[in-house]
């Protein structure tokens, strides 16, 4: 099939580009580069090396002789979505193209309205692109499972038949997202609900929870191929930053009391997943939501596990949990759909974690310990980053500002 | 109180600022005009002539003594938003500040993305803005009952209980917009009640139901202190465009069967219902939903109710629905909040008819039924305006602009 994969300079878009050119289907690749952008605003970097764009798909080519093609361009800008979409003509696209960082979106005002219209934006240029020039094109949507957030129901896939008062309905599941960057997801969800609906465009919403890993067959076959691996406060996801800092010999950093319950899955088993939706389409007029995640885990599960693996003795360490989240809380969400198409799951094992401790003892030289630090705090309205030399706790709480200038005035 | 009336030049900030100053309280509104802007572009009008706000402010100085602060400025303008607060101090906020219309927002894809970037944006502005400065500040949102959309079982006031597989929740109640404009309303429901949680600021959203009447006890003061009458297709709602066409000897337009059935309220309603919600604020860190609408009614039964009273004989038509909605549907939707607070509604009468009836009748003159003509289409991605001359029909459906393009190629 000819599928378009937006976001395909990123962590999970470039090797998601590489599995299904291998597959044999024909993929092109956009991306603006924010990610690459937010690295040097942050100050950090991927822990193992990434080439540009441009080199990765010249070295696939000489790789495996297959072509990607990239389409250099913003979503934002709807113009570049209809000219790419009419120029590539895609049967389906695989929609990794926002910021997707809830620490990010947290850190300020400015951050958080450019993560929102950012990411509603470019979807629905997306959607009318589609909808204009050809309906039949399926929209392989990523969202999170951070969506949901945390109720004491059991969480389904996308939608609840609820039993109110004598009468039943099938109703869209209620959300109850963790921050602004979750809450574009959740305004996006029902963005393109509504298309399909009115449109009779197909899409399907991937609902993904947290992925670890770096390497996949594909990336494996040469080092250009690499994507990044983000251990960093911003970016950085859990299992990553577990493992360097236990390579680097530093207590794992636990929030709070570490009783969160996150769906996670391996990278590998993203690139299954897209590839399953793409080739079992939704329906025309239907929107679906798939639940991708093979395994849940405790954040203080998933510190056990990598201090028992690790070499040497591992501290465990809990700090004040920067966000604002249940820390113990009932948990059990349905993720049957994908398996039911076939998903072979990889789960989390003792090699896994081993591995990824490899990759980070190659790149150890590249360790950054000072990114790790959580910066961004949910109670706050502005967060210094990392590398300012400012720690958070000297920026004001809600209302604390005014209660400042006021004393500053009468001083 | 203090209270800060954002959209305060519009069809309902206008009247509502004045109640409240008349109820005592000090107000200040903010308004950039927006709405004056929609009628250059859709070249239409208000039936009832109005003044600027300057000459309305002046005017009201004249009639009641009482002094109303006017902002003109953006409120997708952070700075403003900042410097409006710290200027006005508000206890409360009354935020009407955003485009209202459904079909407006489903005009094309410009329309749609300047819908949601400007509701969205004008709103997260205001959260930190309230954070930062004086988390105490009540925010008092508009929002819509047309968040909820059509479910099959009872709906509740902003929250239901769900149980499921045998456990209990109480949960953000599952929402179905039917546009642009309502899915960001239901974007700004998800991010105050995030803001409330974190920051532990208080709101009150106010999903009201669709306002009839034009005329109050302060805006009758003076000619020169009318609020708008829209009738057109594009910002008009359903009893006042009935009640032109009744004037005009024009049939009643029902978009499809007219089964659809809708809460409702009088324009005085509104009114008391925002000085309710004001005077008895949300508990920090609280938020809370208020359906706002006394009664409901099919739209056949609207169409029936104004041939009745108007004199002479009035023909109803039912045209095709411009709409994606259900013609026949369950529709039970609890509003007792306001009651509780000590509302006493103003019921829908023949003698509310027939003043507004009388309304149309000394505004004759300005009549233009060119406007109330649907002339967007929700199936269709782009729409041409009612004055532009080209039927809607004229438009390309989804995917045939692509058909057509490649057939003129293949010619």
């Amino acid at each position: 099939m000819r599928v378009l994969v937006l976001g395909g300079d990123g962590y999970l878009g470039w090797p998601t580009a590489l599995y299904l050119s291998r597959r044999g289907h024909d993929v092109g690749v956009v991306d603006n580069f924010a990610r690459r952008q937010y690295d040097l605003e942050m100050g950090v970097d991927s822990l193992v090396p990434i080439r540009s764009l441009q080199q990765r798909v010249r070295r696939w080519k000489d790789v495996s002789g297959l072509e990607v093609v990239p389409f250099v361009g913003d979503l934002v800008d709807a113009s570049f979505v209809e000219q790419t979409l009419a120029s590539f003509e895609p049967e389906a696209i695989v929609h990794f193209g926002e910021q997707r960082s809830a620490p990010y979106s947290m850190i300020d005002r400015a951050h958080a309205v450019y993560t929102q219209i950012n990411n509603v934006t470019g979807t629905l240029n997306l959607l009318y692109a589609i909808a204009e020039q050809d309906p039949s094109i399926h929209l392989v949507k990523l969202g999170t499972m951070g969506e949901y957030g945390t109720p004491n129901i059991d969480i389904e896939e996308g939608f609840i038949e609820i039993t109110y008062k004598g009468r039943t309905d099938v109703l869209p599941y209620p959300k109850q997202p963790g921050s602004f960057y979750h809450l574009s997801k959740v305004h996006d969800s029902h963005n393109i609900m509504f298309a399909c609906r009115i449109w009779g465009i197909r899409a399907t919403d991937l609902n993904q929870g947290i992925v670890y890993g770096q390497q996949t067959e594909e990336t494996s076959l040469h080092p250009d191929l690499a994507t990044r691996f983000d251990y960093d406060g911003v970016f950085g996801t859990v299992l990553n930053r577990f493992c360097v800092q236990a390579v680097a010999g530093h207590p794992l950093t636990v929030y709070g009391s570490g009783g969160q319950t996150r769906g996670m899955l391996d990278i590998r088993d993203t690139l299954a997943c897209v590839e399953l939706a793409v080739t079992n389409p939704a329906d025309k007029g239907e929107y679906r939501v798939f639940n991708q995640f093979t395994e849940s885990f405790s954040i203080n599960q998933l510190a056990e596990m990598v201090a028992s693996v690790a070499p040497g003795n591992v501290e465990v360490d809990h700090i004040e949990d920067p966000r604002v989240e249940k820390e113990e809380h009932y948990y059990r969400a349905a993720h049957t759909k994908l398996l039911d198409l076939g998903l072979v799951p990889h789960l989390l094992s003792d090699a896994t974690i081993r591995s990824l401790l490899e990759v980070v003892e190659r790149n150890r030289g590249r360790i950054d310990l000072e990114a790790i630090r959580p910066t961004v705090e949910w109670r706050r309205t502005a967060s210094k980053l990392a590398t300012a030399g400012l720690g958070a706790s000297a920026l004001p709480e809600p209302g604390e500002q005014a209660e400042n200038a006021a004393r500053a005035e009468r001083a």
